[in-house]
């Protein structure tokens, strides 16, 4: 009974390495706190986004570099309303996992890494997917026509049209 | 001496998860593998640049969104030529430690979650810490003037005299 103890003790410390106890508790602390390489930022107003989220701005505009570049932060199952950009629009995955749709095609999946080039005056929408928090950048430029046109919020149904 | 050993080993249990066997391992590879969000890309030509670095274009331009936006690593030491863009620039540090200096201004360090805006027509030069690596996204629009005009090396004079 000491030896199967002793033997017991010395296999876990073997292992033991191996386990990040932090793995978890960020995964639980992703709408709670920053995790990202950019602060979290501001809530975003309620009247263009579902759910909660949060922006930081990295860049703002001037005359010289007309164009903003935001840190954006979505809780799991939170997303825009359906837009379109004057000037189109960058997004780069940092971290998490997030959904992008245009009109008329289908959901696809961001995971970090990622990159999507958005064409001018093309209704969209982005946000986190419903398990799972999503941090993107948004470079966005100003234009004569404006930077974003906001239009209807996406429907649960149209959240939910996801094709695993 | 058999209960000792195996508090010892109980102990050793305890502590054992609270050490990351992946963090000197990460610190070591910086400059050997991508450690970053974005895939490292290929080498830069050596024309332009002192040392190893590498690009990834994560966005390519075209006549609706005509903003190149690239990932650019350095290992320890690398740095650019001195050089201005007619559409200025946009910095957002990702990871490690980098230098940025504008023509007649003193050396900033950059370190993750830091950001410069360049302004149109400035010389400047970026790169790594000597010691250190580092991990970029670089945002700069093409213009009807170009995009960059590359000048002379930065000197290793210069390169040192950052002041601590």
């Amino acid at each position: 009974m000491k030896h199967l103890l002793k033997i017991t003790a010395f296999i876990c410390c073997l292992l033991a390495p191996t386990y990040d106890v932090n793995a978890q508790r960020k995964k639980n602390d992703y709408s709670e706190k920053n995790t990202s390489i950019f602060p979290r930022g501001q809530r975003v107003p309620a009247n263009n986004f579902t759910g909660k989220a949060w922006v930081q701005q990295l860049i703002l505009p001037d005359s010289a570099f007309n164009i903003p570049v935001g840190n954006v932060t979505f809780e799991a199952g939170a997303r825009t309303y359906w837009h379109s950009h004057p000037g189109g629009q960058a997004l780069l995955a940092l971290d998490g996992v997030g959904y992008y749709q245009e009109k008329g095609k289908e959901i696809q999946v961001l995971r970090k890494g990622d990159t999507i080039k958005c064409p001018p005056n093309t209704p969209h929408w982005h946000g986190a997917s419903p398990e799972t928090g999503f941090t993107q950048i948004a470079i966005t430029p100003n234009t004569s026509s404006g930077r974003v046109n906001w239009l209807q919020p996406v429907t649960d149904q149209e959240y939910s049209s996801f094709r695993k």
